[in-house]
């Protein structure tokens, strides 16, 4: 066995997967803190604390974790979501142990200094008007406030410009203490990496920690309804999205074997009939995201105005299609073997692995072998894929549009009548 | 060795790389066609053919290609660039010769019927609306156009609209015909292959194809200028660059050195100076991009438009300064690691190592050693940076801004002056 996962006497765990044929590593700290836990005037502080972590510790410049990193040709990167942010790096076989202390140094020790975090909120305004540039992006962050209104799930993960200017060098301290715990927290390390010294290694840096109980989430309460934007773009973009499973819920299993049929890949019946048939789009796909208790089955389209209208109805027909007659045996068994070979090629990378395996036990408390994850899929059934959709479509939906002006309310409706039945 | 390489009777050459430990194969054929190699009433041809590629061949309709490559839980893709095009699968163990003949299929008997080039017009026309929604897009067009004005390689890759409506079944089979040659096909595989065995493959597939002389390239005639659209957006996009080195001359390497410790990662010049140290934006960085006979060394950045003047300004002085003092020690130590890392990294990952294969034989004619790719960059010096630099900034940029409105013309004439000696 490759894998092994040790558990700190504070609650930290190390997981580690042992690639014997690679010469490098991919390792991180997963922390279980993300937008879903902000309140309202917080709005963005997970992000913020993201970026500021590379702004400064006690020991290093924000110059000198970047030279740092850099001078053993390693990267260092981050990522925030609305439960979970990732601090990672990938390295050269022996370096593992440079990458881990940046890590814990940026995690632990950081300056939060003044000047730093008014420089960063400067940065962070670029990355919003950058956003505000994508209306790919623009219709995610809508489609959410409409399926969870004033909730910290709706919310945008990168938080508004007005909450991004008042958030004070405190509220990050009092985030941090709050959900920055050892119990929340999971090293997990792939390829050229040895688990014990990297154990002792953690232990050193991370053994201090203190373990402290964290608040419960808000449950996420879905409503679904309609928001767009009077913006104008060359496209505009379709987000539909219905009340999903939980990434808990055994129904998650079905819902991805639904998702790749539906609209994962070139054969399915989205792309086969919106973009073969009828030539309407370039890019049109589903999705089936999962939170620690609901969840959104939803699919993004993008045309141009003069082509949405029919589009909207294509698709609201497609999922009506499928809740009353359920797939063919064919296109289960094509996307039962695009989710199997998908488990297969992520284990080949050790960035993908180390990702899985964190994200595994900060979700499931434990690694979930891939036998397991293969016979779940193997289970779902066209009447389980039926049923599914014909629960999804009897909601109500959460609807964004954005890029058609003032066409961009009336295609909205049209959207929600035509999904539903 | 686990490297291979065959070269058919007719030219047409088989590379694999047998990664033992891999359950997966990404394989491919790369073909020296693309945008450089259109006449300007053909723009956008190799894009276009690239599409009708998965629209149906003689054996297969475009509902059978997608559903019998992913029937086996494999994916299939392909992207047109200036010099190559590139059609790709990725596939479990075992059925990369259900691959390669989807992939010869595609390649030699498509069908190109009228009315599947009707609807994938409309598509390619979609995927033109959706460039000219993304700002960070616009700017390498207009900046190619800049550098290369009235020739191939400063001309869009996807097309024009009037061109892409314009091209009929017989341009796709001339341009087929022209330079889907076996002598310019490169089949690459890494991962679970088996060289032999797919030699055999590819033999019975492509070794009908007769041998023809490609028409040589028409030489890219660096101009310069400046180039911006009057769109507004959000953030402006700058794009300043140079000529450069063809990834063919020996200053490619001093080029890549430069351009990590200048624009690369976050302890590079332009990312600590303008991001770290002023805040103004969210994404800097540099770039070389080689062609057969020359190039471009440039900086993409984006921010308000109330603070591209001074952006603009830095990333002149920043130009001049390096050109006139070169860099420190650490710095080039730095950018080599993260080069020499990024190639370890690289022949890790099966469909980098496929990519990277084709690419040597269709630039170089045989397959670059790792080692001898590290010691082209160990030898690169701070006097030989100082030297590029300064050629760099001698010459006359290619400048593009979109997003400022009335302002990018002034802003972009700024970058003009401030980037010259």
């Amino acid at each position: 066995m490759t894998v092994e996962i040790t558990t700190l006497s504070n609650g930290m765990r190390v997981v580690t997967d042992r690639m014997a044929h690679l010469e490098t590593t991919s390792l991180g700290v997963w922390v279980a803190a993300g937008a879903r836990h902000e309140t309202e005037a917080e709005t963005g502080i997970s992000h913020l604390l993201e970026h500021m972590a590379f702004k400064g510790t006690a020991r290093r410049s924000a110059r000198q974790i970047a030279e740092e990193i850099e001078a053993v040709g390693g990267e260092l990167n981050a990522a925030t979501g609305l439960e979970h942010t990732a601090y990672y790096a990938r390295v050269l076989k022996g370096d593992e142990g440079t990458a881990l202390d940046i890590l814990a140094d940026i995690l632990l020790n950081s300056s939060y200094a003044d000047d730093e975090l008014e420089r960063e909120r400067e940065v962070i305004l670029q990355e919003i008007a950058m956003i505000q540039d994508s209306p790919d992006e623009i219709v995610y962050d809508l489609m959410h406030d409409a399926a969870y209104p004033n909730q910290p799930a709706g919310r945008p993960i990168i938080g508004t410009p007005e909450s991004v200017k008042r958030i004070t060098v405190g509220d990050l301290r009092g985030f941090l203490a709050a959900r920055y715990v050892p119990g929340q927290m999971i090293v997990s390390a792939a390829g050229a990496v040895d688990h014990d010294r990297l154990v002792r290694h953690v232990e050193a840096l991370f053994g201090g920690l203190i373990p402290v109980n964290v608040a419960g989430d808000i449950r996420a309460s879905y409503s679904g309804g309609t928001r767009v934007s009077s913006k104008l773009f060359e496209q505009s973009h379709l987000l539909l999205a219905f009340e999903g499973p939980s990434y808990r819920d055994p129904d998650m299993y079905t819902a991805q074997v639904f998702s790749g049929l539906f609209g994962g890949g070139m054969s399915s019946r989205l792309f086969q009939e919106v973009r073969e048939r009828r030539g309407l789009c370039y890019s049109i796909y589903s999705s089936a995201w999962g939170l620690d208790d609901t969840g959104l089955f939803g699919v993004h389209a993008a045309t141009g105005p003069g082509m949405m209208a029919e589009l909207i109805d294509v698709v609201g027909k497609e999922f009506q299609e499928i809740a009353a007659n359920g797939p063919a045996d064919a296109e289960i068994g094509r996307s039962k073997a695009q989710l199997k070979s998908g488990l297969l090629m992520a284990l080949e990378s050790s960035s993908a692995r180390a990702e899985q395996m964190a994200r595994h036990l900060l979700i499931h408390g434990r690694l979930v072998p891939p036998s397991e994850l293969v016979a779940a899929v193997e289970v779902v059934s066209a009447e389980g894929i039926a049923a599914f959709a014909a629960r999804l479509v009897a909601g109500k939906p959460a609807v964004a549009l954005v890029g058609a002006g003032k066409k961009s309310a009336d295609l909205a409706h049209r959207a929600e009548a035509m999904a539903r039945t």
